[in-house]
């Protein structure tokens, strides 16, 4: 029976499967709707090679997999309770195409193929040396999706991959869902989230 | 060789397709970062059966379409103009399992499958009638998407759909994208998006 | 000496006084921003009769207070531990202009003078039956504003106003601020509001 | 009669006026709800000195007069047609205490005195020289704000003041407004707009 190797994957969606689905940190998370944007951005055909820099909970990197069953995605995570988590996360999920990497990144990247496409969600505070090493290893016509959720990365990303050449913008991701509070439906907010993307050499 | 019957695939994203690749008529269309949401929201896995009622450009369809390969999907459009363009699109990104019918929702439905989904992009006056139609025949997991931009639509769909008994949420997407002006990135707002989900006697 | 009779108001601007001066209960209170597009919508001139129903914290009032000082505000308020923050509040910023009424609206609107303005930031359960003391009572060239922050009021009250013959327009008001995270500014959100104005008998 | 001498200003509001009640070149203006913020974030007090840079309709200056009747406020402007209208504006709102400049800011600024609010709303290419030229003579709790509609505004301006020992902080601006189209109400976005608030050498 196939149920007894897959026993979960069968109820979940390809992409935006619920938040509270996965393990997480503090709730820390990329949510389902910027999720799906993020993945929107990345132009995601299959067989390609991606990087999951800052994986957190693994959630982009679990929906990617979905999304291309033969690609080859690498998350790297340096926290050891989300590392913990991840694991938890591809399992329930049975994203078997995800190799988990428990690294400080730049370092850990110099072991994996060549991307063609990084995803940055979080940097760490090494934003400048993550970009230095993606951009010597990025695929010609790969492409850079990073999500900012302070001015000070917004400002400093953008500002570093057009200093490396690179075709920059962004879209800012004001989501509110409706949450029930008695009888109603109050509009609740989640912070703006500023999707980065960025094209080498490009014009477009 | 297989490039011979489908010249353009390879070059296109699963999602996030750009808005310019697709013929459409006065620009209406579903925005690559709203039919993401939109996608994440209708929770789709492989093999279902969709409805896409009053599919404009077709868009939402044929990023469905790659998402779920064995899926069924129904695409309803009354506006020849639009059907025109729906028949391009389909054919331009090889959505062989969307099936377009040229029809004024209601009507149409009939002789369709029961839907596991059902994405109402457009209503053309006829919401009641629509939401009536969908309830007689979603299947019991089943589930509505709807997109709004009006207040009316809005306010309508969401009492309409608790009348039937539906658990309703819905979903505010606000984005704004940098466009380029001389060398400035200035912020351009889409107009707001309400991604309303319907359950059928769920509580969740 | 005038500052031993008025030792605070030198400090306050006379809008968008910081929300943590104000004394609220559990941090409910019409924000900053918020306020001030909801005095714009009130279309301030000096000498007005403005009712403030539910008025919380007494913000809207206060401020309203300083644009019109020949104006006459009543504020309605009936839980009572937000009837004694409007008392400090009114005291703090010399509100002088502001007549607080311990009342379960619309009870106690029947002893005011008939309002050019109406602000309702808050029905309490009693949407329509303000709405209707409110028609009976508003003079003819006089407009209604009110503040929703669930799905139920903004499509109760626009669909209950537009009934009674008001022209009706909604401004939905997203904000997000940044807040210092380390050496970071994190932009945080805040929940949505729809701001409603309704003119009677207006087409405009 | 006190109308025989100011024929309009009985029909107008504090603040809130309607933006196409003011002449604009290309409708560039300070849209009404983000105005209304700008005003809150200035901290307007009554017989303040005022610098607008960058006036274009001049709509923040004569808001900002109806605010203090007993303030000066200086609107600088170098765009010949936008002059024009910003002296058909003042003379409409009669906005007496407001004084047009025209001048290319930072030249224009030596000749008046020492400013306790600063608005900013056009730079014109200028940005790091005007913020050189109103740091030298803003007084010790003045405060400093600018509007930005582009990343690169927005962050050569955070960046800036910063460098300048100022406390920065900025809200986004983002508005929906519901427009009539048949019998419909459509949410439609504006730009959103960065409103940057520069505190010198404070900690708040």
């Amino acid at each position: 029976l196939i149920k007894t190797y897959e026993p979960n994957l069968v109820q979940y969606p390809l992409i935006g499967i619920a938040d509270d689905e996965f393990q997480t940190v503090k709730k820390l998370i990329t949510k389902q709707e910027v999720r799906a944007v993020t993945l929107a951005k990345l132009q995601i055909q299959d067989d390609l090679v991606m990087w999951d820099i800052g994986a957190g909970s693994g959630s982009v990197s679990i929906e990617a997999s979905n999304l291309m069953p033969n690609g080859r995605i690498f998350a790297l995570e340096r926290n050891p309770a989300c590392v913990g988590y991840i694991q938890e996360n591809l399992k329930k999920f049975c994203a078997r195409n995800v190799k988990l990497i428990e690294a400080y990144a730049p370092e850990g990247l110099d072991e994996l193929p060549d991307p063609d496409r990084v995803f940055i969600g979080g940097a760490g505070g090494q934003l400048e040396d993550i970009i230095d090493a993606v951009d010597r290893r990025l695929k010609p016509e790969g492409l850079i999706v990073l999500n900012a959720v302070t001015l000070d990365t917004l400002a400093k990303s953008v500002e570093y991959l057009e200093d490396h050449g690179y075709d920059v913008a962004a879209s800012c991701v004001n989501i509110s869902r409706t949450r029930k509070l008695t009888e109603f439906k109050l509009f609740e907010a989640q912070n703006p989230v500023y999707i980065i993307t960025a094209h080498k050499g490009s014009t477009h």
